[in-house]
């Protein structure tokens, strides 16, 4: 069961001269700055890759629920998600975003999940944040 | 300068079982899961957690670009950012997101640095994503 409504998630950042640390409690602190193609550092976590990073969760952990309450067990989920950033009318701007799944699931089960992993994406509250498009792509294969 | 438009960003998640990892080229993989408030982990990145962050880093990455362009100097910007997740007539949705940040700079650059931060929020590309409204507090600390 969820905590009550309305929820507030926060975290804090402490940054100079270009990179930072961002903190939340007792998760693993995080090491941000502007990404390569923004002129920054490979090894840190960009804006742009924590962005996409919360939709890839939020379709899993989404899925993942629905599953759970549908009886399908999850037990191997691969995703590669992607964010397309392009100049737009009103300038630079998130174009769409792509989330390709990979799931392992009994035969039986390959029609139940091709469809949760459809509510999931309906349901994911980060797809619904954001104003452009997700587009899903699901491969459910059919393990033996 | 950035490199050509458009960009790409990609991750991907490796899940089962209701957490997983995610990972993009050299930066560190990063744990993730339901937050605590949806029945999840307290040590795993959930992607509340993560879009939150994501709002935080852009606009700190945006001010930084745009500080180094006006010849201020960054050393200690100190940000906590919030997001609020509740109940509306269409359903669960993040409804407001706060950022608030705090900046020591030379006194002589307090009304350039608090132009700044306001600008860095108006261009700040996850700012630009989001549906819900972004509200940023700025404290610019004049120091000796």
């Amino acid at each position: 069961m969820p905590t009550p409504f309305p929820h507030h998630y926060e975290v804090s950042l402490e940054a100079g001269y270009g990179e930072g640390v961002v903190s939340s409690d007792t998760r693993p602190p995080l090491l941000v700055g502007a990404p390569p193609e923004f002129d920054g550092r490979a090894g840190v976590w960009s804006p742009e890759h924590l962005l996409v990073s919360a939709l890839a969760v939020c379709h899993y952990t989404t899925f993942e629920f629905l599953a759970r309450r549908a009886g399908l067990e999850v037990r191997d989920y691969h995703a590669s998600a992607r964010a397309e950033l392009a100049k737009t009318k009103d300038g630079l701007a998130f174009t769409r975003f792509e989330l390709e799944v990979t799931l392992d699931v009994p035969p039986e089960s390959a029609e139940l999940a091709l469809r949760l992993l459809q509510n999931a994406k309906d349901h994911c509250l980060v797809a619904g944040a954001l104003k452009a498009p997700v587009v899903l792509r699901s491969v459910v294969r059919r393990a033996a």
